[in-house]
């Protein structure tokens, strides 16, 4: 069976992802719809155009979210920020969303126009500041308005919402660009207060992938009650340990957006930062969150390999994640990855150009790197350098199997301090240069 | 005709980069030998083992460095700095450098190693802290001692040094790792108080391109007379402009050195901070600088187009350069250029997430980004964004031509100030991941 291509135009791979990670079935929070369809703005037909709404009218719903820091934000980006300010994260009844044109560097008409998106789906709810939007796709490119109202319109007035497995995944098609496969999770969590929530979240792919494609979109909704301010600090938290320890090829788009809504449709105490059970909920968020950036991974252009490159016994989070990073980012390390190749030069050479905030975070003779294998199979960890010493008797024939994986493990452990930082990239192939190296078209 | 693969074991581009960038004949400084042969450490026989020796003894010469920000330096450079700071840099009469071996990540023994190298060479010259020695090749194994240092020997006993145009590109040779082509340029030059000089220099490839391979080397010599302390403040300044502003890879090795040598063989006052022709010196050694680091973007593996990225009337010059250089290190732009993609979102993208010293460097209203094209056909300057708007009717056929060339340049107009930097880049092409996902071997 091949990768489906009914929303997603590209299949890089013969590994069939769309099977391995789009879900047949799953339970979605309370109180929430999802609805989709094609406006047209995407030429090949497919859906384009997608609406999150919150029907729960119990308590007001509260929003959060994490924008791109690129200096060049766009349109939307601009405009649910404002949103979130007036609103203070309260009341926010719908996320709209689409893909196909980015809505970036348009200027004032472009921000006229994303404030049209969301009025349009503020007046179908009947409330202000109650909409956050959404655009992926061409940069510089305006907006369709005509078709993306009508098609705002056509969702709500032919109720095209539903709460079932096809609506969330169809919306998780409909923000799609390049993607090969769309990117759904849900999870149902029980705090040790009894209570039952859902988390249900979707994203689409990093790496600016298509020439003048952009952006990484994310959203989470839940149906726990929690306050604005928590919900805040819960997804910056979650954001800083998921979606910003990825890396395709490092580059950050001007769209970047990861949202948050919890509509509160479970009837529980309020969750405050205080709360006694916001700490869990908070690392439930937070891998949830991992397990969806990491989907971004897997999704990688012409990625054969999904690799998690972990700090760990590092002074403080900081380092240990800068240092993560430039292991992830290095070209260098990801051709060496595609190349099968226990090349730790490349590694401890990342590692000694990344800027540390402390230089105590690392000290030459503690350090140690391995490659580890994901596959159960033994010896798990093959050491390459042991405080500070390179191992000239590697086994290369386990380094070749442990390489061979799809999925493998590099370790370094700075043996500094006690803190860790755990990265996901992928390698990099002839295949990444060749679909980002297409003329536009 | 084809690439000479005399000390070099890659030819990846049928254009023939060796007749075009090679010189044939050449002015060397006054007072200065090169020798260099094949010791055995690389396998094929090539040369790897050279020395530049001062034989004017009118004055003390003089050298200064700048060396790797690579927190895991290599012994050599280690040992080296060592020899600055003792030496205060002056009465330093030779280079010694071999390839094949980097002697990097070998701890005590590899500083050992290095300090027998430079031993052997001081006693030859009959002086203590007298020499530099440079290694560049495989990370992670120790030095062939014996062989290097009767290679040493033979260099002045069979007197293999020559001052001719043969033994300098030998020499260049002999430096050689994975590089398709030697990196020597010379020129002389003269002031206004009629005072003639000349530079020489060579270096080698960047991007840490063979599995396991490092280093980018550097050396350049001239016969005027200067100051320690002023020849280190003109090479770092010369640095700063050149060899800080290429991008292959965007990977920094351990071993990563440049280094000056003055041996006052011209007979004029000697060069000081304060002296009236410094400036202008200073000038003619950042172009020459220049020069040579372009060689080796010139080299870049697997690269088709050689890219200039100007940053003009910034803030500061500091600014200038973080976004001149996230532009020449972005994967997406690399790939984009390679595709001939005027994908001006690229750019834009990158400039928006380099990390500013300043703000005030970036007003989205002010910039401007062009292609320009550097064989004279007009309309040179291609603009694809002014004052901030995208230009929705760019001339596609001129893109296209522009961006068929082997060398252009990226125009970015900040319009916040009166300083600028170029950096040059190379494209990101399926030749450089295979290159580098080669398996060591």
């Amino acid at each position: 069976m091949k990768i489906s291509l009914s929303t997603c135009q590209k299949a890089v791979k013969s590994i069939d992802k769309y099977s391995l990670y789009v879900p047949k079935s799953g339970v979605f929070p309370q109180g929430f719809k999802a609805g989709s369809l094609a406006s047209g703005v995407k030429k090949n037909g497919n859906l384009d155009l997608g609406i999150i709404l919150n029907t729960n009218k119990s308590r007001p719903s509260t929003a959060a979210a994490v924008f791109t820091t690129n200096k060049f934000k766009a349109a939307p980006v601009l405009l649910s920020k404002k949103v979130l300010d007036i609103s203070g994260g309260e009341g926010v009844d719908a996320i709209v969303v689409n893909s196909g044109c980015a809505n970036a560097v348009t200027g004032d008409v472009g921000l006229q126009d994303a404030k049209q998106m969301v009025g349009v789906v503020n007046k179908k709810i009947g409330s202000e500041n109650a909409t956050l939007v959404m655009s992926t796709g061409v940069i510089g490119q305006r907006l369709q308005m005509a078709k993306i109202s009508s098609g705002i319109d056509q969702i709500f007035d032919a109720d095209k919402f539903g709460d079932d497995h096809e609506s969330w995944l169809n919306l998780a098609k409909s923000i799609c660009t390049t993607d090969t496969f769309p990117k759904l999770i849900t999870s149902k969590f029980k705090l040790p207060s009894g209570t039952e929530y859902t988390l249900t979240g979707m994203a689409k792919g990093a790496g600016m992938i298509c020439p003048n494609m952009a952006t990484l979109l994310g959203f989470i909704v839940t149906d726990l009650p929690i306050k604005s301010n928590a919900l805040q600090s819960m997804l910056s938290s979650a954001v800083t340990r998921s979606f910003n320890c990825i890396s395709v090829d490092g580059d950050m788009s001007t769209n970047d957006t990861i949202c948050m809504l919890a509509n509160g449709a479970v009837d529980t105490a309020v969750v405050d930062v205080t709360s006694p059970e916001y700490e869990q909920i908070k690392d439930q968020v937070t891998s949830f969150a991992q397990r969806l950036a990491q989907l971004v991974v897997r999704d990688g252009e012409g990625a054969t390999k999904f690799v998690t490159v972990n700090v760990k016994n590092a002074l403080n989070f900081a380092d240990a994640r800068v240092m993560a990073e430039a292991i992830s980012n290095s070209m260098l390390v990801k051709t060496a990855l595609y190349g099968q190749d226990a090349n730790w030069g490349r590694i401890l050479c990342a590692i000694g150009y990344a800027k540390l905030g402390d230089v105590a975070s690392l000290d030459q003779s503690k350090i140690n790197v391995s490659f580890v294998s994901t596959d159960g199979s033994e010896p798990r960890e093959l050491k390459l350098i042991v405080d500070g010493v390179p191992q000239l008797d590697v086994d290369e024939e386990r380094a070749s199997q442990i390489l061979s994986l799809p999925d493998l493990e590099v370790l370094v452990d700075l043996g500094t301090g006690k803190e860790e930082c755990q990265f996901w990239t992928c390698d990099l192939t002839q295949e990444y240069v060749t679909i980002n190296g297409d003329y536009r078209s």
